[in-house]
């Protein structure tokens, strides 16, 4: 039966995508893919490029990166419709999303839209923060420890109590809100206790301890902070 | 130069390992797995067997479920110098993981006796608690929303603070401890806003809701509740 798959590409290297999304990418008809700037590829196409079969027909389409919601749910809802006619018409669609297809994903606003009315099935990725802990050969948590996954844009109330009541703590978009954070860890002595990777398994990838940088330092785009109470980096 | 591998191989289906957990496999002298009940091949084992290559030497090692962390450390010890021996003797060395490599994995405890010792690399894998999400098609995690990943053989009042604070959560091990798991969220009700997913990704995968669950149910080993308080299951 023609099916909806959401394929999770990993955090960058091509070799970091599963078995099944590889063996996924060959059996589909179409594939939607955010448009990157000046219609470039997209990261997550670059990451999945390597394993398109020669009849893929790739849908290239843009996707707002804005805060207004209105705007992103208008264009949200116009490819959710492409990708309905298009699976009603026979064809098996995918689409590609960096990381995980379940973590902070475009692709759960198009199957909230898509709503049953075609068969879905979801391919899950490595995802960064995943990443960033076999990156630097650290656990994440181990025995009855607990793990926060937190965006670091999200309010300061939050991220405060998050640190305050966990083991560990992954910050995603670390590079949007660096100062707050670095302040509440600072207030806490944890500086020691934190460790950034930017562009984890990209070419580019990058560690540095927290304590190395400024708090006003830009950072690339993906980066992602860990902190673990009982290590110092 | 000769490396100790750590790979994680995934929840259950062969498939869902990683291109480069594949690859590293064929790289590989020597092979390190724990070693099941009656000597036969741990599920870790059974999941990357697809790709072993033919001249691959198995080292299956008892690795003890106990609640004693002294029996459990000197068998660790032992194995961990196996590994070191090997690797200077200049052998490629794997060790392989369900799930992913640096989350609740007794290769974190191998890479503390390491040491840096020999040169390590980390291979992510696909941890249970992102496939069940894959499996039911329903975001981890959106926008600013947080997640929690806890073990339900936490202590009470971490369990419960996790699940006021927290938009999501994941409970791992939840056949430990259903009965005080199942209290918390029936005082709270939301029991309609969890479930609980068996297997994943196995032959023998389930998936049924919290509300159709007896709170003294005997659930395979591997379950894992996710609680999403913005749904209803």
């Amino acid at each position: 039966m023609a099916t909806f798959y959401g394929i999770g590409v990993g955090p960058g290297d091509s070799e970091l995508m599963t078995v099944k999304a590889v063996n996924t990418l060959k059996k589909i008809d179409i594939l939607y893919t955010p448009k990157a700037h000046n219609d470039q590829p997209s990261v997550a196409e670059k990451i999945a490029a390597p394993y398109f079969s020669e009849g893929l027909t790739i849908k290239r389409r843009r996707f707002p990166m804005v805060k207004d919601l209105k705007e992103k749910q208008a264009s949200w809802r116009t490819i959710a419709e492409e990708i309905v006619a298009d699976v009603k018409a026979g064809n098996n669609v995918g689409f590609i999303t960096l990381g995980d297809a379940s973590v902070y994903s475009t692709y759960s606003y198009l199957l909230g839209i898509i709503d049953n009315r075609i068969t879905v099935e979801t391919v899950a990725g490595i995802s960064a923060y995943t990443q960033i802990a076999a990156t630097i050969s650290t656990p994440l948590m181990l025995d009855d420890e607990l793990l926060e996954v937190i965006p670091a844009t999200a309010d300061a109330q939050k991220i405060a109590t998050a640190i305050d009541d966990n083991d560990n703590v992954v910050m995603m978009k670390i590079s949007a809100n660096l100062p707050l954070v670095y302040q509440l860890l600072a207030d806490r002595n944890l500086l020691d206790q934190a460790i950034i990777i930017s562009n984890a398994s990209m070419a580019t990838q990058h560690t540095v301890k927290l304590s190395a940088v400024e708090p006003t330092e830009k950072l690339p785009y993906f980066s992602t902070l860990l902190l673990k109470k009982t290590y110092s980096f």
